[in-house]
């Protein structure tokens, strides 16, 4: 990863010492998972009913635990991508002995990592992820628009605050012909522009790729580009130079239909696209645009999201 | 752990099928780790907004991820205590050798979890845990009450749709002095039973001890309980012969006023108590009790939560 130049570090403190000065957020000893304060909590909870109110159609509305089946990111290759980034839970399944052991190792400060084992649940990486293997078999012949607000776990800490291990994302995934799925992906990405702007944000459509992991990775995110699989809705935040995704809309083509065997009434196999709103990336940009009380903020963004 | 009888596997697969066909719940591969549909939702965002009511003091608000720093757990001796229900967060710390290796090992079904990685990060065995380390230092006069809504995790796989690996509590703590404490405690205590009732629930309060492991964990559990530091409000719910724990209500003493240097302004060791309601756990008690659909539940339980 790009080294950031020091007066992206500078903004970095200065954004970060701004959301716990003011009772935003409130730091703890490893980067990327702070507490939110309730100001901050009402802004996003809010925030996030204006996201959902933009839904042309009706969607209908899941929530699933941090914590997924693991064979589901097993079955989307996910440990080839994104390796990096994934979060995987160990748990103790050993006797007395062996828990005899692991307090002293634990006590001692010696390593005791080796005394976990890996079990069949591992953190969401991203919000759609647990409602794919939901959706196996035919699908309705309109195809299904589904929303939901899930925690989400990316391994990569960070003292920069729009960068977090864990955050939470709005979703939506359609499902259906590439047709349904590609015309409702065009009409999300203007209506995310418009809404980050309505909300006196700078913000610029861009296409864009995933972290794919090493060399392998680099020859895939070009060809995500080429494809233009994926845009992103970006705002400066700590930097003009290089700002920040607050929502990303993605075209899987048949990735997940194949995974899952998701098929259309006619056998084909169906196209996926989700779209997804950083929660927490919208809350910060606003406050870093705004200012840290929301009192202060411009009556037609307050209008916005306290309507 | 004791065996259950056939009569309550009985009840446990009835209620999660009606769950299930209600549309209440979306089943998954791995037990304990459902998702929620809309419905069921709604029902445990206006519970939650019941109790957070009934609090007799304003309380500070703060929301933490459903990950906490690691050393959270060391130092309050959890790995000693709990060691079968940890989750801890294993990463690739690896090189282009090392993810190729991963994904070999993956794709032909071998062993692979010796190439994870423990990380400084693990799931949040208690919505209180990552409260504490951010009290170090000395209380107000008049101590501190908080209140947070956070996502909790126990490796205890089950297919009682009661007993989850991935669940949210609605929690309050308070620190102060042994009196401040206990005071707050019994108030809560009847204010949690009251609440239930209101809901047609035929809650009862117990005497609780906390799942310690093994024999030395029976000999603390055998302590706790004579010492009455923990209280528990438990309904039946798929056994009228062991209710399931709704609420609880534990006296920590000064186990993480130490942990953590946690004092008063006249310098001894906070004491701190805490409570939670397992927010699943009262919704699907609602739905046992009063039927899989809200809209022919009793007028005055419909009145308590739509209000």
């Amino acid at each position: 990863m790009e080294r950031e130049r020091p007066a992206e570090d500078d903004q970095v403190e200065r954004l970060f010492a701004g959301l716990v000065s003011h009772g935003l957020i409130v730091p703890v000893d490893v980067h990327g998972i702070f507490g939110r304060g309730a100001v901050f909590e009402d802004v996003l909870r809010r925030v996030d009913e204006m996201i959902v109110r933009q839904s042309a159609e009706p969607a209908e509305s899941l929530t699933f635990p941090p914590v997924i089946d693991r064979s589901v990111i097993q079955r989307t290759d996910y440990l080839d991508s994104f390796p990096q980034l994934a979060g995987l839970i160990y748990g103790f399944l050993g006797d007395h002995r062996d828990a005899h052991q692991l307090s002293g190792r634990v006590h001692r400060g010696e390593p005791w990592g080796e005394l976990m084992s890996l079990t069949d649940v591992c953190l969401n990486p991203a919000a759609c992820y647990p409602l794919y293997p939901t959706m196996t078999g035919v699908l309705p012949l309109a195809g299904r628009l589904v929303t939901m607000l899930n925690w989400v776990y990316r391994r990569e800490p960070s003292p920069e605050p729009t960068r977090m291990q864990a955050f939470r994302v709005r979703e939506f995934v359609r499902a259906g012909s590439p047709a349904m799925v590609l015309e409702w992906r065009e009409a999300w990405i203007r209506r995310g522009l418009d809404l980050l702007r309505r909300l006196g944000l700078p913000a610029q459509t861009e296409v864009a790729s995933d972290p794919f992991f090493g060399r392998v990775g680099a020859v895939l995110a070009e060809g995500q580009r080429a494809q233009q699989l994926k845009f992103e809705v970006v705002v400066p935040v700590v930097s003009d130079d290089h700002p920040t995704a607050l929502c990303s809309f993605n075209y899987h083509q048949d990735h997940f239909g194949h995974a899952f065997d998701i098929h259309q009434d006619d056998g084909s196999v169906a196209h996926t696209a989700c779209l997804g709103f950083g929660l927490e990336r919208v809350v910060i940009a606003l406050f870093r645009h705004h200012g840290f009380d929301p009192d202060s903020w411009p009556a037609e963004v307050r209008a916005e999201i306290w309507c």
